[in-house]
């Protein structure tokens, strides 16, 4: 692969950007990469474990002659990261982020772009649990789907080679409207993710179940939960802050199915259950058709072809 | 390891059945492994892959001769198995059983229990999505709990005896009260099965996004929620009938949690979020250090240690 961008900035240094870092390195298509964060111990944990070829004090040092920029920081700290890079961008330059809230996120960087600038916003589809500079690896991306969403003055050339650079990572991409990107994503994440840190609270609070018994007995369903609720509080915190309607709207409707499921278990109603349980199971087929996971069953000591590279 | 029984019977051939016959043949803890299933086809295919070393056509030719039987079969069918098998059994027989729900479960069987026969309730927390006679594997127990009920009057000899079966299957053993044991599988599984139902549930009926949409961006989240809530539905449908106390109260400390987390979100409280999301954290820390779960991400392609045999 040849390079797609001379220089690439990482405006934070977590587990999305470093694993940027790592898979545009395996794939060649950056020709150095500069990365920055605010917090001093992350910016010494990135140049212990080399990182990103050059960790920059500050934003304006990491962004300067860079020809992408891409912003890895909380939904909530975009306009502010952008507004501190805005002045030493260079002309032509193209900003994206990786935020998993799209109309915020415009509404936050574009006043502070300048005229020069392509922004073109981003949001990759993947992750794990672990946060932080140690927990990126390269192969992330692999096959998860990377959504953009253009504004209408999207320059081409520039879309066309952003795109470029984001396959080589190993992602597949697809456009999308930004506000039909906040619906779908509180649907199939940010209210999961709502639900699982809320029924783990529950279990804390419990004071006739022990945390031990809680721990040890963790069967599959609470455990999946504990670990979608291991999550990264910050970045969460934004993303309900800011996709709030589309949060609220999902939570609602949630509630609703919940208490109709609620009301069968009271009135003894076995097949309304058994219809809706037989229902459910038709989506997850779907979702191993897509490639998005295995049929293999998931008994919870999952051997992964790469592990982290430290907790 | 000796056997320990010259015979065990299963009455039921799915998942946890099949996982018990595997495991006990490995181990080589059972003389002779009967088996069988009120569905001609799931005895066809028992048979074809030589799941026990004996498939008879009802439950009266599976249990006779044998020293302990195993309930295998969903919750609310253990009372209808337990009739059946009653007049069959061999004096000083072993009856347990695996559902997920224990008080109905003794209210169902002890009635129809004659006197020469010893019952010890049981429930293996181990399971996967998939269910049926081509679905289990001799490593489902492997570090799992396996929680044993045991009755006032229950004989000290043959529960060592039980235990010692169990643990060659690679389960560990903790005894419990029925009502506590209800209580805590309503949060640490039951609950959040119910959940994850709705959720994809949920999902399902959003008009304004498609299916194909939903399947494509599941992103870690929801796509942990499909996988839970594809699981066996008349197994769940029966366990959230027969523990429908315990699961209503945590369903309603569940709603009220959540409502408090909705109202943060409606009034922007990130702080509250923050601090809440920060608190989750910490039992998922106590998973893995129990050794329930690793700390490897999971991104979703998980290479399992033992493939099922089919699906």
């Amino acid at each position: 692969m040849s390079v797609v961008y001379d220089k690439v900035a990482l405006i934070g240094l977590g587990l999305i950007a470093g694993s940027i870092s790592l898979a545009a390195r395996e794939a060649g298509v950056a020709g150095r990469i500069s990365g920055t964060s605010r917090s001093a111990k992350t910016r010494a944990a990135a140049r212990d474990i080399g990182l990103v070829d050059e960790v920059a004090d500050n934003a304006a040092g990491a962004v300067r002659g860079a020809d992408l920029v891409i912003l890895c920081v909380p939904v909530g700290a975009m306009g502010r990261a952008m507004a501190e890079i805005a002045p030493h961008l260079k002309p032509g330059a193209v900003v994206t982020d990786v935020g998993s809230v799209k109309q915020e996120v415009i509404a936050q960087v574009t006043p502070h772009l300048p005229d020069h600038v392509h922004f073109i916003p981003g949001h990759p589809l993947a992750g794990t649990e672990h946060s932080g500079p140690l927990s990126g690896f390269a192969e992330l991306f692999q096959n998860r789907w990377w959504l953009l969403t253009p504004l209408p003055d999207c320059d081409p050339g520039e879309l066309s080679r952003l795109r470029r650079f984001i396959r080589a990572l190993g992602a597949n991409i697809e456009d999308m409207d930004p506000a039909h990107h906040d619906l779908v994503l509180a649907v199939t994440s940010h209210t999961p993710h709502l639900i699982a840190y809320t029924m783990v609270g529950v279990a804390d609070h419990l004071k006739r179940v022990t945390e031990s018994e809680i721990i040890k007995y963790s069967a599959a369903g609470f455990r999946d939960f504990t670990r979608i609720a291991a999550s990264d509080p910050t970045m969460w915190r934004d993303v309900f802050l800011t996709n709030k309607d589309a949060v609220l709207d999902i939570l609602g409707r949630f509630t609703e199915e919940l208490f109709v499921l609620q009301r069968a278990i009271r009135m003894g109603d076995g097949d309304q259950l058994h219809d809706y349980f037989t229902r459910t199971r038709a989506i997850r087929r779907g979702i191993i058709e897509a490639g998005q996971d295995t049929s293999a069953p998931d008994f919870g000591r999952s051997v992964k072809p790469t592990p982290p590279r430290s907790e």
